[in-house]
């Protein structure tokens, strides 16, 4: 017999008793029924119960351990019976009556429980996390995370990708956000920086000719923490090809991500590939209010300007008149409703920093309210029609600019959508926002900037960089969007020298600045590149959807706390001196000001 | 039809004949024959010939660009007439006769040539690198690098392990190798280390109950850069099981690390996993004179020391009465070897600053030399017969300290087969060097030192730390060799933490030494920890010896160069002043001295 175990604690059923066996495992829970010890002894496979009698050398030894310790355990299965069977554990139809216990390592008191997963403070499951991880739901996560990885690995693999490892230590990438550095030994005054992502490498990879290359990537980024990133390193499914279109791309990525999401759904609806909507970038902020449209939410914002542009209601009358607009949220099957929830949702939208968001109610036909009032029941009648609302639909009005419009507009539908009950969270609906900006206006430096990524092919090349309003190219530049996350980004890329020069040539910068800053890739793209595109999906935010988890710690091995400290191995630590020396650094105490 | 091909570069065949098609790829040579030019197009997938003659529209562009350069051609696929059929190439039955030539980017006057594979200045290559990843050889180096690593995963999953990634941002560890250092800019001073392995994580991902674990994982040494290995990082199949003995991981290894070979030997003899041998370290530097044996090379040391107790021959006589031994490596069938063969292997002894290594030849039963005529032929006679050798075999002698003679026996062993031909180089002899010493002295420190790694279990675990000498006490601790090469390291883990304490205590170290040093493994011992064990692979190797390379550059994507310099995207580099300052850190210039 294994020296260990015959079985895991999850392998014996009905057709196992009778049968001698050994477990190991840990001591989950223990049960003393007077005289009679019952252990729930649990390992990565499962929970087996043991039964330790007054008969049995096992019960001493059970006795004194506490939970959590690893013991070994040989002993009979037998069936148990009928009204002690549990249906909801695999091995519920038997349990192991135990002949002899040992002891493989004892547990001290423990600082926080695994069984149960009671709520415990942060920085005692971070500094215990390996305590932490035995909790069924965090384990759980934790393999579901290392299954989703390598159901989209395997779905790149079968796509035709093949997996290429990019450098860890790298340049500086001056565009982004903050980098890691790493200081030099051998070039004192020195850094290496941990990628922000793998781009330059993938598109070098394009142009030395691998043609479809992907990575599960580790990428770095030194940001101050916020609720949905983790400080430090987080991973993305990167990928390249070359020889394509960015419709192709969009083809080849619909069965990997929308496939992962079917696989781990647990039969939830995901959006069927070959069918995720393609909205540009422009309607999705016009309909969704938002790039990152939640499609579940079946509301659809309409501009309504046109219907303002005389109104007894002077105030949108007056913000159309001044190049404004106003966009129109429906609120179906309102009827019902009370005015406070109708005057709820204006106060929320004061205290979001807007102005506030106008209503209609309608009950039975009847409008009510007082922009109803004011702009009169045959507009509001014409307006309705329009929108094709009914007797007992109200209607929320984000009016202002366009972009605060929207942006309030967008704010307001999920709001909305969510007081209403009209989100359906058992689904998974997918889309592609396309067509965005290549530019946009940056406002504190008064100078066009790129919108996203500088590397990315501006529709029309070089004939739209010479000839029209940055401000209104678009780029082959698109996001894949899950129930209003963003989930992956990507686009064609320039791969042009004189186009890449041009572009950025836009935003202030020279031929020399590229050279020296993206020298690489500048250098690369002079010896024959091919056409190539690609994108990265987060694969926290994609197991964040599939979990259903709220927090990035609640699916990640060994997280960072909130302050960039790893408190299970104590990092950061202070360097020693001969550290210090090697490096050619001296460190600065910061000013107490 | 596709807008950039309707086919790769591999792709067409007989059956194609008479096709229109679309092909994109890199101009790889071109010739032009009077009127008709000839271009071979290449991408990722194989090389299609490509023909455009005086009447074609796509002659002139052609015949305008560089080689490199990337070309979309529309054309007829059309048969070669028989005389001009290339079998060497899968696409060699057919040509296309090009129709339209258009340019997607043109190369400008190449750096290095890549059609060829001339040999090139290895810093214009790193410069170059996207170019010289279209080299044939490289190319497919790191496309079976890829390979071979995805079939090392598979094997993995297969064998029931899991993939977890652990941080890459972690704690420094005081032992081993010198760490990459990453300040922190939220705490001043303070540095987090980039891991030289998962050692610490992966035991305590045991410690968390996932039970077997596995990670591709990228490991970082701040060494000094040699020829075997690059700056910076390297892959490792990192391993690791609970309640196993070390048999148990040997036997599961075996068909993931032997089934890679398999996979990738071209038909080479593999040893058949489940066979691969397993020697005691002892045994190893007795019969090889080394830890790293090359099972290929069949010639097997003997200790003679007790056949020169007495002996005409008075300085192995002086040696062995000293304490030291006597080691013998035949030089089978050698008869008709000159003296110089002899004389010269004695004087690269001497060269690699040993005493000097004896020799007997023998032709026909003769003996010859002064060792043989000074221990008489009746000796002779008796050690021939002990060794088994034949009338026309030599031997050479190592002799002197037992650590000493062991080293001059390996290299001599290693020097006599290949002077020889013994060694068959086309095959992968793999085997399992067992029971490790546990300490070694170190005469440096005049202490005892740990051998390997301090976290393996010593066999016979508290017992032998509290009552046998240190330097005789064996560890659960085993190394993978294939060919001479360790290829993979690894242990049974001590997880008791009276056992870790006691062991480091042996070395000089306290108990809060560990605590400090090795504190989340530590703590993580007294809650629970499952007997466990693993190993290490190094991926790097295992590519080296299937692709036959015997450079790490020739298998890594983007190495850096020997000054750990990365020419291609100019890392490392200075840091901005802003950069500095919310890092906390000063460069010191290294003093000139």
């Amino acid at each position: 017999m294994h020296p260990y175990r015959s079985h895991t604690c999850g392998a014996l059923a009905q057709a196992d008793v009778g049968q001698n066996v050994r477990l190991s495992g840990w001591v989950h829970r223990k049960r003393d029924h007077g005289g009679v010890l019952f252990i729930d002894l649990r390992d990565h496979y499962g929970i087996t119960q043991i039964v330790a009698d007054s008969d049995s050398a096992a019960l001493t030894v059970l006795e004194s351990v506490r939970v959590e310790s690893v013991v070994m355990i040989e002993g009979e299965v037998k069936a148990r019976s009928a009204g002690t069977i549990n249906p909801g554990l695999a091995t519920g139809e038997i349990e192991v009556y135990a002949r002899s216990a040992t002891v493989l390592s004892a547990a001290e008191e423990l600082p926080m429980p695994v069984a149960g997963e009671q709520e415990y403070p942060e920085d005692i499951r971070l500094r215990y996390r390996f305590l932490d991880l035995r909790r069924e739901t965090l384990h759980a996560n934790i393999v579901t995370r290392t299954k989703v990885i390598r159901d989209m690995r395997r779905r790149m693999e079968d796509a035709g990708f093949t997996e290429y490892s990019t450098p860890i230590l790298t340049a500086s990438s001056p565009e982004g956000a903050r980098d890691f550095l790493v200081p030099s030994r051998i070039h004192a005054g020195k850094f290496y920086a941990l990628p922000q992502a793998p781009q330059q490498y993938k598109q070098l990879l394009m142009v030395a000719g691998f043609d479809r290359y992907f990575q599960i990537a580790p990428c770095f980024r030194d940001e101050d923490p916020r609720a949905d990133r983790l400080p430090g390193e987080f991973y993305q499914l990167d990928l390249e090809m070359s020889f394509v279109t960015q419709e192709e791309v969009w083809e080849t990525m619909e069965p990997v991500i929308g496939g992962v999401f079917e696989t781990f759904a647990n039969g939830k609806p995901v959006t069927p590939s070959g069918s995720f909507p393609r909205i540009a970038y422009d309607e999705a902020m016009l309909k969704y209010g938002s790039d990152k449209p939640d499609l579940r939410n079946p509301l659809i914002i309409t501009d309504v300007a046109s219907h303002f542009t005389t109104s007894g209601f002077g105030l949108f009358e007056k913000i159309v008149a001044g190049g404004g607009t106003v966009r129109a949220i429906p609120a179906p099957g309102t009827a019902d409703k009370s005015r406070k929830f109708f005057d709820d949702m204006n106060e929320w939208a004061r205290s979001e920093g807007h102005a506030g968001l106008g209503y209609v109610t309608r009950k039975g036909g009847e409008f009510g309210g007082p922009i109803a009032k004011n702009h009169g029941a045959e507009g509001m009648e014409a307006l309705y029609a329009a929108l094709g609302l009914g007797p007992d639909d109200g209607l929320f009005f984000a009016a202002g600019k366009p972009e605060q419009a929207a942006k309030l507009a967008g704010a307001a539908r999920t709001r909305v959508a969510e007081q209403l009950g009209l989100i359906d969270k058992d689904r998974f609906e997918l889309c592609w926002i396309v067509d965005f900006p290549f530019y946009e206006w940056d406002e504190d430096a008064k100078k066009v900037e790129f919108s996203h990524n500088p590397f990315s092919m501006p529709q029309g090349g070089m004939d739209a960089l010479t000839s029209q309003d940055p401000l209104t190219i678009k780029a082959y530049q698109y996001d894949l969007v899950c129930n209003g996350y963003e989930i992956a980004s990507g686009s064609i890329r320039n791969q042009s020298p004189e186009t890449m020069v041009k572009a950025f040539e836009i935003v202030g910068l020279t031929k020399a600045d590229v050279e020296e800053r993206f020298g690489g890739l500048y250098r690369a793209f002079q010896y024959g590149a091919p056409p190539h595109g690609g994108m990265a999906a987060g694969v926290d935010r994609v197991v964040m959807l599939v979990c259903g988890a709220q927090n990035l710690r609640e699916i990640t091995l060994f997280p960072m706390n909130q302050r960039a400290e790893d408190l299970l191995m104590g990092a950061p630590s202070p360097a020693t001196n001969t550290q210090m020396r090697e490096l050619h650094l001296r460190t600065v105490e910061p000013s107490k000001g």
